[in-house]
């Protein structure tokens, strides 16, 4: 284990999203840093998300997923999707219909509206690299940065198991 | 093709790095936004790279490299690793040994020594997962964000293709 790896990996810049995934009566939403960019033509966006997770199932059955970017005032929000709570976790937020079904958060400054293409080991998070069916900005603002939420996630507990 | 999706992906928050790759006498580097750490145990940095670069080559071959992270002044960086240059690329800048053999750029605020430990297709690009054979802060200092370096890579280009 590399000393600090944990404060070594706050150099890399990510921001804040909240995925949104439903199939049939099932629906979760979920805070992720590591979103990314993979393609220009055809362009292509990639997360990592934890297989446990109880999204990750809904995921694998639907093969759709929306991803909205948090503004720099969504503190909240990123919080709240970044907590297992089982029961109506997407209520008392406002949700806008995408094309694939799966909601944006109205309030973020955008969203895309994504069908899995594949995935990809990724040690203990898989890679799910998606195509864009659509996408749009739904605010003017400024991205949160991953690490203005600072130790919001508990994350520096995670390198160890 | 989604209308303004290249402005859209503008709201992804990413930072800007230099990768470098070195094989025998054979090496170069290139500047890249689309980096991101993937899992923490074990801990796993990821990154989408044009096949058809040189580097690629370089790198399918040693299996080895270096991310180091720029900082928000480093435009010359910036700018001089994302341009197509064959003769000398890396001479004029200061770079620090590493443990793989992948140089680190020494002024840079940190660096992720990483082995390749597999790739995955992503479009026009080719994802890397790497693990990370050692790493270290360099220097203090902020990120670059990639949305400061505005249009220097041409990429509003790149969707066309």
């Amino acid at each position: 284990m590399i000393e600090n790896i944990d404060a070594i990996f706050k150099h890399i810049t990510q921001g804040v999203y909240v995925i949104s995934v439903v199939k049939g009566n099932q629906k979760n939403a979920f805070t992720a840093a590591w979103v990314m960019q993979v393609s220009f033509a055809p362009p292509l966006i990639c997360f990592s998300i934890n297989p446990e997770h109880h999204s990750y199932k809904i995921l694998q059955e639907s093969g759709i997923c929306c991803i909205s970017v948090l503004n720099n005032e969504q503190y909240i929000e990123a919080s709240h999707f970044g907590q297992s709570i089982c029961k109506d976790k997407m209520a008392g937020f406002q949700w806008q219909k995408t094309k694939t079904g799966s909601p944006a958060l109205a309030d973020s400054l955008a969203y895309f509206d994504c069908k899995v293409e594949h995935y990809a080991n990724a040690g203990d998070h898989q890679l799910v690299i998606c195509s864009i069916v659509d996408a749009a900005i739904l605010n003017e603002g400024n991205p949160m940065l991953y690490t203005d939420t600072q130790d919001m996630d508990n994350s520096s507990e995670l390198y160890k198991s």
